[in-house]
C-alpha cells in the first residue's frame, strides 16, 4: 500500500525519494500523482512527509489534480532541476541524506542531472536499487479494493476483446489448404489479427503499452514472439494469445493467455495442452494465503519435469524448449512486479492478501512448431479466498462454423 | 543520421555507449535496434564497433530481427548485467574508457547497474548527458528519405482522424443551449471525442504513446491541459485539438493542431485567431535552409509582442497568459528533439536539410476561458525547399450542418 512507503524508506535507510519523468507510463510517478498529462516531472518527498510535485508551469492544473502540493516551473522540471539543483532542493529543505532515484525516464538526463545534484549538493548522496525488489515494488504488491476494482475492469475488457477475437476467426471461411480467409476471400494473416485486437482495445477505452501476443506455430513456440504478422492463419496449429492491456494513461494493467487450434488439433498438440492444463488445475487448486510463489514454481516444474520437459530448475543455461519461463508475476500499475514466483527468489515473494498476481504455466517446443500457455490473473482476498478476475473457457479446439473435418 | 554516431562520440569523447531498456517506447534503443518485442535489454556500443544486443533467450528471435548480434541470456538482460558486469562486459572487451549511458527505462534500476559496474569495472567511467542535445539528439536531428516517408505516413493518418473527428462534431444536432448533443439525445462530453479519438488512430494502425489533446474553453487556454472529460461540446468556443501520434510500437511522430469554434465565433476569439493566423504565415513564408530556429520564435515574440501580448523574451517568471511557450521543435522518435526553437537555445538548432520540425505559435486566455494554437509539421528538403507534411485547412469557425444563429 501506498500507506508503507514512510515504512520501507525507513528500512532502506532512504531519507528521501526523487521521482522523474513523466506522470504515465512511469509507474512510481503514476503511483504517487494518479497520472495526467505532465511531463519531465519532478517528485521530491522526504521520509514522513508530503510529496512536492515540480512541474512546467503549462501543466499546473494537471498536476494539481493530483492533489499534491504543486511547484510550477517555467520549462520542464527534470531541465529546471539540472540547472539549478541547489535552488531547488533547498527550496524542499533538501540538503543532505541518502536519496533513492525512480521513475521511468531517460537516463542520459537522469544521470545529468544526478551529476549536476553531486557537484552543487554533494551531502546528497544519490542511490538506486534493484527494480524487482524496491520500495515500490514492495508498496505495490499489496492492492487495496479501488486498485483491484480498476484490475476487474481491465480484465473485464481483456476477455471482451478475446471474446470477440475468438467470434471473429470461427465465423471465416476456410480454403481447401485450411488457411482462413477474410470476408473479401483473401487469406487472413495475423497481422490483420493483429490490428482487430488494437481497434476492439481501444473501442472499449483500454490500451496496450507493453504490446500482446498473438503467435501462430513456430512463433507460438517461441514464448515471447509477438507473433509474425505475415504469417498466414491456418488450422490446427497452436495459437499462443497473451493480451495485457493497460487503463488508458498507463494505469493498470491485466494479463490473460488463451491457447488455441482452430477446426483440430494434432494429436501432438492436443497431449502439449493437456499437460499445461492439468498442471494449471493442480495449481490453481492448491493456492493458499501467504505461500511462498515460488512453491508453485517448484510444483510446476516436478509436474513437467515427470513428463519429461526441461525446465529451470533441471537444465542449466538457456532454455528454448520445454517449460522455459517461470510460473507467474505480480500485476498492478507494472505488468510485472511482485511478487516473484521464481524457484530461487526469496521467501518473501508470498501470495499475500491483497496481492494480484498471474498463474501460467506454459510449454514450448518452436522446433515442432508449437507452443501452449494459459493464464489468468488472480486477487488474494482479505479473507484467503482466491478470486479469478476475469472468466473466459479454456477450449483448445474452436471448431470452425464453415469448415468440417473429412 | 545513425552514420554520424560515431563521430557524435568522439566529439564528446565517449568510449562506448551503454543502452538500456525495452526495444519500444525507448528512442535510443529503437533508433539502434528498429524495435520490436524485447524487454530490459541491454545494447553495448564501443565507438567505431558494431553493436551487440543482450537479450532475454525467450526474446532472441525478435531481437534478430535488428540484424545486429545478439547475444540471448537466462533472464533479463538488464537483471544479467546487475548480476555479472564484469563478464559480460568483458564478453564484449568493454574493461576501461568513458561511456555514455542512454535508454529510457526504470531509473532506480538503471543506477543498480551502475552501482554494481562501478564496484567490479572501476576503470569504466558511467556519464549521462542533457537529454536536448545528447549524442542521439544530435544523431536523429537529420532524416532519411526512408525516415520521412514514415514520419508522412503518420501524417495521412493524422489528418484522417482530425477530418473523422470534424465531420463527426459538425454532423451533431444543437440543443437550445448551445450544447452539442449525441445520437441517442445525450449531450456530448470531451471526453466522448477522446474516445472517438482514441478509436479512430487505433483503427487507422497508429498509437498515442504520450497521449493528445483536445479541450474547450478554459481548458483551451491552458497550452498543456488534455482536456476535461466531463466538459460539454458547445458552441462559440475555442476548441484546441493537438495530436501527435506515433507508429504502433513506439515508432516516429507527428505534430499537429488546429483551433475551431464551432457554430460561430466570439469576436474575441476570432481576433485571437486571426493573430496567430496571421504569424503563422509570416513565419511559414520566411523559412530558409539553414536558418537558426529560434530566429522565428524572436519573429512570432517580436509579432505578439506588438500586440500587446505577453512572451518568453518580455517576461521574467512563469507565463499563464499570452504567448507562453516556443514555436516549435523537431520531431521523430522522440516527440519532442532537435532543433529547439527557444530564444536561449544554442545557434546550432538549425532548419537543417533533413530536419524535421513543427511551426505552432499560440495565444492563450484561460481567464478569458480562450486559447488559439496552429500547428504543421515540416520537412526541410536537401535542396533547401520546405515541404508540409500533412495537409488540412485552417478553418476556425465550423459551420454546423443542423444549426444556424438566430
Amino acid at each position: 500500500m501506498k500507506s508503507d512507503l514512510d515504512a520501507l524508506m525507513q528500512a532502506r535507510n532512504f531519507d528521501a525519494m526523487i521521482v522523474l519523468g513523466n506522470a504515465e507510463h512511469n509507474p512510481p510517478m503514476y503511483y504517487l500523482t494518479g497520472g495526467g498529462h505532465i511531463n519531465k516531472a519532478v517528485l521530491i518527498k522526504k521520509r514522513g512527509g508530503d510529496p512536492v510535485f515540480f512541474c512546467n508551469a503549462m501543466e499546473r492544473e494537471e498536476a494539481e489534480k493530483s492533489g499534491l502540493k504543486v511547484i510550477p516551473v517555467r520549462t520542464g522540471a527534470m531541465e529546471e532541476l539540472a540547472k539549478r539543483p541547489r535552488e531547488l532542493l533547498t527550496e524542499y529543505g533538501l540538503t543532505s541524506g541518502r536519496v533513492g532515484m525512480f521513475g521511468h525516464t531517460d537516463l542520459a538526463m537522469a544521470f545529468h542531472i544526478v551529476e549536476k545534484i553531486k557537484a552543487e549538493v554533494p551531502e546528497l548522496e544519490l542511490v538506486g536499487e534493484n527494480q524487482d525488489d524496491s520500495i515500490f515494488m514492495y508498496a505495490m504488491e499489496s492492492k487495496d479494493a479501488k486498485e483491484v476494482d480498476r484490475i476487474r475492469k481491465v480484465g473485464d475488457l481483456t476477455v471482451e476483446v478475446v471474446g470477440r477475437v475468438r467470434d471473429y476467426l470461427v465465423n471465416c471461411a476456410v480454403r481447401d489448404d485450411e488457411t482462413l480467409l477474410k470476408e473479401d476471400g483473401s487469406p487472413l494473416s495475423v497481422g490483420d489479427v493483429h490490428s482487430l485486437i488494437r481497434l476492439w482495445v481501444s473501442e472499449l477505452g483500454g490500451e496496450l503499452p507493453s504490446g500482446f501476443i498473438f503467435a501462430i506455430g513456430h512463433d507460438a513456440g517461441v514464448p515471447h514472439s509477438a507473433g509474425n504478422p505475415a504469417d498466414l492463419m491456418r488450422l490446427g496449429q497452436t495459437i499462443v494469445f497473451d493480451i495485457y492491456p493497460a487503463e488508458a494513461g498507463g494505469g493498470y494493467y491485466y494479463d490473460f493467455t488463451r491457447t488455441w487450434s482452430l477446426g483440430y488439433a494434432t494429436p501432438e498438440s492436443q497431449k502439449l495442452f493437456d499437460e499445461v492444463r492439468e498442471v494449471y488445475e493442480k495449481v490453481v487448486e492448491n493456492i493458499d494465503m501467504n505461500a511462498a510463489f515460488k512453491e508453485y514454481q517448484k510444483l510446476t516444474c516436478d509436474e513437467f519435469g515427470k513428463n519429461g520437459h526441461k525446465h529451470q530448475m533441471n537444465t542449466e543455461g538457456v532454455l528454448t524448449e520445454g517449460y522455459v519461463h517461470s510460473l507467474g508475476h505480480g500485476i498492478g500499475l507494472n505488468i510485472h512486479e511482485r511478487p516473484w514466483s521464481r524457484h530461487n527468489m526469496s521467501d518473501d515473494n508470498r501470495l499475500k492478501p491483497g496481492t494480484v498476481f498471474t498463474i501460467e504455466p506454459g510449454l514450448y517446443y518452436p522446433g515442432k512448431g508449437m507452443g501452449v500457455r494459459i493464464e489468468d490473473s488472480y486477487w488474494m482476498r482479505p479473507d484467503g479466498s482466491v478470486e479469478k478476475l476475469a472468466e473466459f473457457p479454456y477450449d483448445f479446439v474452436l471448431p470452425m462454423k464453415k469448415w468440417k473435418k473429412k
